[in-house]
């Protein structure tokens, strides 16, 4: 379902507020996608200031969810949104969902990121944290652009990358593991640092949800709970298999 | 609103659907609560089959959640409903996504019981997990109580009683860490209960979830992201406060 599609099927006034619509989960995703990155700096480089005001923000983030169903709940009753449409606005309920699922755990790294602040840096200087970071970050960055441009290809590239964010994040679990065994005086640190890269793991698992959503708007199927092989296959095929 | 209500107000076929609708949401609910409770059960007694079971089971949970939001979909096309009748289907939509989430704990939960099974176990026989576990299975039941009868009461006392669970997550994750730091042999198997805790723990933050959507629905008002005591004063007071 692109713009253009949209405009010449229905009325000017109706194209307004879809469009405004989409501009504003555009909004929240980029408050959001700033959240992560910042709550990733402030857990590297140990700055509370940075935190605090993630912090803070996430309440914005949380308002934006509220104003948006409100504004999805006032399309579907005021027009009849049928087909593509129906399922464009029904997918907009879900992915603000994970975005402000996304902030939450945004808002859980900057909450380690001031404990850690305290405490003795590890001597990698939490890289591990970062480069995770940093990649569930482009995650984020990238399931929106899928959605701006409902791109599938896009949509499916993220969804491959958030399995290999998941391989990267088991392995650097296994060593924080490793390291608690070997220095059990590090234990409490430790585990800061694995809740913090759990919230980024799971900021992957949301990217994804976002990604199936747009799967689902323009190849009318579902691909929630599918195998990546399934996925592909499904967005791959040429028809909307149900509708 | 209740069914009556629901009722008076609309045809025959109408109603049917949206009863039908609410069966399938409270069918769901119940699936999920008892994968709740087997997950549990499946680590404490050390029984590998029953994990496996809830681990297999949650096919089904995910299928009944792509079902319900299909007949949301065709509901919303085929009528047009507005008002109180589109918070109910926006809500269910929501309701869903918790309970499928709920799903993925339990399943989390169940996996940990099959690490669990084959490694030593500890002194108090994870009562720890079986006293958290129990009382967030409760929490699941009582949100699907609260929302099959419209019960702002039984919302209000399943959002208080998660703050208590909370607590008791708390103070149990840190006996976890005390253990690990006295004994770094048990890490690997402390990591898994916590993992099970914490899954728990968020278990009962998506029953909380759900009974927001109860006093959204009841009192359209929003209470997402808001202090317990804001919550209690919105679900007291007498009329919607806005529509």
């Amino acid at each position: 379902m692109d713009k253009n599609k949209l405009g010449g099927h229905y009325l000017e006034k109706y194209n307004e507020e879809l469009e405004s619509l989409r501009n504003r989960v555009l909004a929240m995703g980029g408050l959001v996608e700033s959240q992560v990155i910042d709550a990733v700096n402030a857990l590297v480089a140990a700055d509370v200031r940075l935190a605090d005001q993630v912090i803070k923000n996430d309440a914005r983030v949380n308002s934006l969810e509220v104003i948006i169903d409100e504004q999805c709940a006032e399309i579907l009753a005021r027009h009849q949104p049928a087909a593509s449409d129906l399922r464009f606005i029904i997918s907009i309920v879900k992915t603000i969902t994970d975005l402000e699922r996304i902030g939450d755990q945004a808002e859980k790294v900057a909450r380690m990121a001031v404990h850690l602040a305290e405490k003795d840096r590890p001597k990698n200087q939490y890289a591990d944290v970062q480069s995770l970071g940093e990649r569930v970050a482009r995650l984020v960055h990238e399931a929106l652009d899928a959605f701006a441009r409902m791109d599938v290809e896009v949509a499916l590239a993220v969804a491959r990358e958030d399995a290999n964010v998941d391989r990267e994040y088991e392995s650097v679990m296994r060593q924080h593991i490793t390291y608690m065994m070997e220095d059990p005086r590090t234990i409490t640190r430790a585990l800061d640092v694995i809740w913090a890269l759990r919230a980024l793991e799971r900021i992957g698992d949301h990217a994804r949800n976002m990604c199936e959503y747009v799967i689902y708007l323009v190849k009318g199927k579902d691909v929630r709970h599918v195998s990546l092989e399934e996925m592909e296959r499904a967005a791959r095929g040429e028809t909307p298999g149900e509708e």
